[in-house]
């Protein structure tokens, strides 16, 4: 089983060194991971005349098409929620109808992630609560926005969170190989 | 052209005069917009017996599927990104290959805007940006995460980004409009 490895794991200071971490644990359960920026071997050669940025999302986009299932890692990255492009690619693989999975190094749920990203600027209104703009913080229990945590559920996929010490936020790799064992479990 | 319309406007104070708003101004384009949460017509009598929030997400997903196309609102939310909740469906439609656009009320552009969002903690390396833990900020001279502007561009959606003054981020739909004439235009 091909699994795509989505996560801001692409942004740390030694991308290949974390690539070869995970992709290492992943054979430890039999599963072959997908690293973003692996080559794609049937790239079109006018792909090669875009834009990096271009260039690479549409390679990602082929490489998440080439796997059957993806693992994401859900890390609150810069606010309370998930990586943009992260997220991206969850709702990506949702919609192909392949198996979604996650993991995250903190339990601490959305909602009270989203009141301590806020502060003082969070507000009751009634039995919700309101960031300083007026939109209300939304309060289901879940790990991060609903859609995702319902496409993990929906798609037969496991969502791993556990806190780790601070300092340990993008080196901690035991919820990810619970998450990987589970997928391979799943196949 | 039924359009999704994907946005953290359903946290808004009125989302019911929101989805009014956004409905008439699809209309004068000849396009019917679809609101997250407008009642499933087919929805399975099984859903109902699902929490809350597992029910919103397989009605949004469905939503999703029954349209031609898709406007998101990446006016950035909590942080320099877009909310994940808009993120996970615009991924989710790129993958069934329809045409995505989108809309912000901010021209900053995303690198801009990560570096005002880690303040003292964003440290040059090299020619790169990095935050407080090292990871690297993403500088392609997008909007958002290069996922979200690399899918807009290859399904043919437009991106339209605009400056409001910071009190109208959440009302003004000026960029919204231009948004829903540019996908009528491409119908």
């Amino acid at each position: 089983m091909r699994v795509y490895l989505a996560g801001p794991d692409v942004f740390l200071p030694d991308p290949a060194a974390r690539a070869a971490s995970l992709k290492a644990i992943c054979a430890q359960h039999g599963l072959v991971g997908v690293w973003p920026i692996d080559s794609l071997p049937d790239e079109p050669p006018a792909w090669r005349q875009l834009g990096e940025a271009r260039r690479i999302a549409l390679c990602n986009e082929a490489h998440i098409r080439g796997c059957d299932a993806l693992i994401a890692n859900l890390t609150p990255f810069r606010g309370p929620s998930a990586d943009a492009g992260t997220v991206f690619e969850l709702g990506f693989m949702r919609a192909l109808g392949r198996p979604v999975f996650a993991w995250s190094n903190t339990a601490l749920p959305f909602t009270a992630r989203t009141l301590a990203f806020l502060g003082r600027a969070a507000r009751a209104d009634g039995a919700a609560w309101r960031d300083g703009e007026g939109l209300q913080v939304e309060d289901f229990g879940g790990a991060d926005n609903l859609m995702l945590d319902g496409a993990i559920t929906a798609s037969g996929g496991v969502l791993v969170c556990q806190n780790v010490p601070e300092a340990a936020r993008w080196s901690d790799l035991s919820a990810f190989a619970r998450c990987v064992a589970a997928a391979a479990r799943s196949a």
